[in-house]
């Protein structure tokens, strides 16, 4: 089965997270917006959006085509990946703990996005920039903490050895990753103080990034940097330890 | 299987999407927070948060206990209590599809409660009114007319005489209803400008409000008001249509 992700070409943004899970897993994938081939490309996605005869509408990207169906939402995207990819488990109940766990990574990615974006996300982040400095205080000395210290107990409730959700890698492992990676690049300043209380985040983060897959993905073009126009902005104002 | 939901005890909050599916499906369950039985309360809520022994610790109520399984994140409760309350469909692909939609309803929702908390949720609204007024011009003016108009097409798309996510309701259908009520009480006259243009949406909530058990339900003392503490608040200056 080739995959069919479709997603903004510019930033790593939600799509990441897919793209992380279908790259670990070795998936014969194409990046739709992003790719040159004919009849793909941007155009193709918004075509998509726009085609009335899609009784099952995604509200926005990302979004999957697997054969003819078309899933939409990250969390869910990831759910439907998941024991296909080996990166759920097949169990109903574990299926549900690690779609669990992605949506509190999701929330905290929202959070995230809110800190430059906090009146409203239409607007130009130089147009509530004063609003964002006072969310940024809230977001750096509250929220991360409470989020991060909630995936290191998840971490210290694991079996030995083992991952965020269990005994074994989940997709959840993975998104845990980026969106570390994710907070890293946007409050670098934030994180060096805060990662010592971390220990088993940062080892985590250093695994995940050792599978051989994805460090050759990591690695190539195909990932995109950070950058200013998606979910983790470095805003050197904003990163208030 | 008698069903235990934990929330927060005096707010239909998040909670109330979980108890909405519940009610309509006539299921047996306790409000533990809520009720005053031995051993229940909210300090049978606290306690389990603080449980050592829980290694699928949830990140925040509401969570549900099902036996010896809890589960948290209100969608992922749905998603799990969907095909045995028969609000969801037994394949995988329509079960997929309805949790997509129940995961955008999320959105919308977290977007209505960022309305008047912008900055931090964990400031009061009136040390973040200021920011809060400019919020709710872009919320009710772009965001609004944009979900509800996503869910107006999903309706135009779906079978004729059917639901949100086609021929048969679901659980989103009542968690949209409940949406479309918050809505109505937060920003009455928004939604009174706005709703000629979603008759599709208007019809739904009726219907829904209509189903025998969901109307016993909205009529007993086990529904809780909309108030100024919960996700969906009346506050007159932010209500610019």
């Amino acid at each position: 089965m080739r995959y069919e992700l479709y997603y903004w070409p510019s930033i790593p943004g939600r799509g990441e997270f897919v793209r992380l899970a279908l790259e670990d897993a070795g998936a014969d994938y194409v990046d739709v917006a992003r790719s040159r081939r004919r009849g793909m490309g941007m155009a193709a996605m918004l075509r998509l959006l726009k085609d009335a005869s899609v009784a099952r509408l995604p509200f926005a990207p990302p979004f999957l085509r697997a054969g003819r169906q078309v899933v939409g939402q990250t969390a869910n995207i990831l759910l439907f990946l998941g024991p296909g990819l080996r990166l759920a488990p097949a169990d109903e109940a574990g299926r549900l703990w690690v779609h669990q766990v992605q949506l509190t990574i999701a929330d905290c990615v929202d959070e995230a996005h809110n800190v430059h974006h906090p009146i409203a996300a239409g607007l130009y982040y130089e147009d509530q920039k004063p609003e964002a400095l006072k969310a940024a205080r809230h977001f750096t000395r509250e929220r991360i903490p409470k989020f991060l210290g909630y995936f290191e107990t998840l971490l210290a409730r694991s079996p030995r050895g083992g991952w965020l959700t269990g005994r074994d890698a989940s997709y959840a492992d993975l998104s845990l990753f980026h969106l570390l990676s994710g907070l890293r690049y946007a409050f670098p300043r934030t994180m060096k103080k805060l990662q010592p209380g971390y220990r088993r985040l940062g080892s985590l983060a250093l695994r995940t990034a050792e599978r051989p897959r994805l460090a050759a993905y990591l690695a190539s073009e195909r990932r995109l940097p950070f950058n200013e126009q998606g979910i983790f902005r470095h805003y050197p104002e904003l990163d208030r330890p």
